[in-house]
């Protein structure tokens, strides 16, 4: 089978550009509302995106106050609301493993695979931001390797009990007054480090056999566990040879594991800002930013690479001593080397690395050629499976990227026309989970 | 205002009678399907009902390889995929302050909440069954009296979240880009026995101010918790007599504790199984009955009162002594003394109250003339604000009673000819919550 382009759209607040909520002409309260999910969704699926993402976000800090608050909703509430009105796009929603239980979560997205008839995914993600852990009642926060140990088991306690339904464990013989076959369902007595669970799930096999697994996280640990777990990897890349290493890495340990490469899709962050012509999308990056302001990304920066505000100064380069001294970090790391990467590789300064995202996502300002040649550059030379696609400002973002950049890829033969398949896995690409 | 009946409906499985599955023409899968639900969901609001209630269970038993499960889907996750289908009818879930953390609980009902514009209601449960406790890592089943704690600062917990964002702190001033007011948001710092959560919430205040809390349970420990923080309450009562007790004994509670007792709207469930005549009703009973035979009901009975299958003999009385002597009685306090309480005030035999929905919720066999006289009988004598309908065989047992009940209690003038407010909490005749 011909590889294919995978694009995602990842929906967080009014769009992933801080200014956002200014600059567009909707409510400020529309990230609260069904309709505006049903509109981004409408828009997604009309150009046969892959799936719409949605990240989570479990505590509440300046930022959320400052602009609609970028992950604010329940995702899986948000994603059950948008099923009824969708026909084929996937649904994906990040799950904590650091805060819930494995049993509540297999239930959930099984839940959501019957109800959309096999177009779930699950983002399986550990909780870096410490104040979360005082919303749950945590008096110390899971340090880096004891959150990675807890999100292992967590992952195979769910995968463990989406199988105890056999395919064939429903008979449904009205007839004969036979529901299931009790032999084929069975307890998984999971006694683990962190869980016990006996399970079996209280709902049948889903429709793809198992919701799709994504996982987010591009440490060492996280790398592990995308290789071992996850069919589809999010990662924050940069520059494309940061992004052929990771690629080549993630693939190599999978096939390490046991795993066919290609059963694992790798997709890097993308924000594309786009205008007619170049110097559009600049004006239109460059009012973004007016409205924001830097203050906000400076904090966010700060966060990211584990220093102080104070230590940043906007026309210096980051403060790669003090980065690097900061053993007790306890972020992601993912986001932490994607940043420092890029003012390294570029010799940027705090003021040019918060023009660049931050050193978050890949950012592009440009035409959609320019932004469909750099996809296809990095989906053609080993540095990406597709992206998930971070929008500026929803829906305009999204319906120029769908309208203009989307027929620019179908004429290059990456992208499809429709469609393939009846589930979010056949769609991907991904082989059918074992007993399909 | 007058006092006007409140109607919702219960979904569980394919319909209440475990016969439903094999009585109905659709197929044994439609409980995993949306199409399923929103049919369900147009009937129930074309006839106006107030709501759509989800059960919730969190375990497998042998009832659920005899038939469609009960409770097997994630019920938010459900009522979210109903949202965009409907317009007026509120959407209550059952989740478990036993197995799940108040941070997460609060969220999810406040999203839900805002994505449906104020029609969102959580039903407070404590879980009983000991089974569950082994798909939560927990050695110990909690007992009756710590799950009570637990569910009361639980409540407590998720209310002061949804209140954690004053109405006035979306500000949501574009121009002078003033997202939030930071002053209008609070922690809430709550340390208790329990539960450490410092807050606040991600989400601005909901539309409904909070969702309508429901709660089922009808142990003093229950409904002590009705009482002090329950807008609706349901319960299983088989007799007026029986009902109008709890009745009047929560709305004194409900006073005791300061509230207005037409704060707290009472109802009971109400298991009609309907026909043109009441020979038809017995008939329809009669077919139900033979599909599902009596085991399943037994050994659900059995649990129930708290005894082994071994000890219930058809064709004798309830073995009252037996029960009596169960002191580590640890499941519904509401449902064994509801079926105590029906098998010994008609002095029936086992036999006889399988027939009687096991005791369970009260049942009424017969023509609409005769549903709709016991309701309006209950309705305005002090025994009930509306009811839980449990309806034996979906869709068609929904739509019998919203064809042919529905318009005999409009005529009596005890029910609305439409929806009158926009919120599920204005709908239900409950005052606002302050702030409001």
């Amino acid at each position: 089978m011909k590889r294919t382009l995978i694009l995602n759209v990842t929906v967080m607040g009014l769009g992933m550009h801080p200014g956002a909520w200014r600059y567009r002409s909707g409510k400020p309260y529309d990230f609260l509302k069904l309709d505006y999910f049903l509109e981004i969704a409408r828009i997604a699926e009309a150009g046969t995106l892959h799936a719409i993402f949605l990240a989570d976000t479990l505590t509440v800090g300046e930022e959320n106050f400052e602009r609609p608050s970028l992950g604010a909703m329940d995702p899986t509430i948000v994603l059950a609301g948008i099923a009824a009105a969708t026909r084929s796009i996937g649904l994906v929603a990040t799950s904590s493993t650091t805060y819930n239980e494995p049993f509540n979560i297999a239930r959930r997205f099984a839940a959501l695979d019957h109800l959309t008839g096999g177009r779930a995914g699950w983002n399986v993600v550990t909780t870096f931001v410490p104040d979360v852990s005082a919303n749950f009642g945590s008096a110390v926060h899971l340090d880096h390797s004891r959150r990675y140990g807890r999100a292992e088991e967590f992952v195979e306690v769910v995968r463990a009990l989406w199988r105890t339904w056999d395919e064939a464990a429903v008979v449904g013989d009205k007839k004969a007054g036979v529901f299931a076959d009790a032999s084929r369902v069975r307890a998984i007595n999971h006694q683990g480090e962190h869980f016990s669970v006996r399970g079996p799930l209280t709902l049948p096999r889903s429709p793809q056999g198992w919701p799709v697994v994504f996982q987010a996280g591009s440490s060492e640990r996280g790398r592990e566990l995308a290789a071992r777990q996850a069919e589809v990897v999010f990662t924050a890349q940069n520059t494309l040879d940061a992004a052929q290493a990771f690629y080549t890495d993630v693939r190599r340990r999978a096939l390490a594991h046991g795993r066919e490469p290609d059963g694992v899709k790798i997709l890097p962050g993308l924000l594309p800002i786009l205008g007619g012509t170049e110097a559009e999308a600049r004006e239109r990056k460059a009012e973004l930013d007016e409205l924001s302001g830097h203050e906000p990304e400076l904090r966010k920066l700060a966060a990211r690479v584990g220093v102080a505000v104070e230590d940043l100064e906007l026309d210096a380069p980051l403060p790669l001593n003090l980065i690097r001294a900061n053993a007790g970090f306890n972020a992601s790391h993912g986001f932490r080397d994607a940043a420092v990467q890029l003012a390294e590789s570029e010799n940027l300064t705090v003021r040019e690395l918060l023009y660049r995202n931050g050193g978050g996502h890949r950012q592009v300002v440009g035409t959609p050629e320019q932004v469909a040649d750099l996809i296809e550059t990095w989906f053609s030379e080993g540095a990406a499976d597709g992206f998930n696609l971070m929008i500026d400002v929803f829906p305009d973002g999204l319906s120029d990227f769908v309208d203009h950049v989307v027929p620019l890829l179908r004429r290059k033969g990456i992208f499809r026309d429709d469609y393939t398949g009846d589930t979010l896995r056949s769609n991907l690409g991904l082989p059918l989970p074992d007993g399909h």
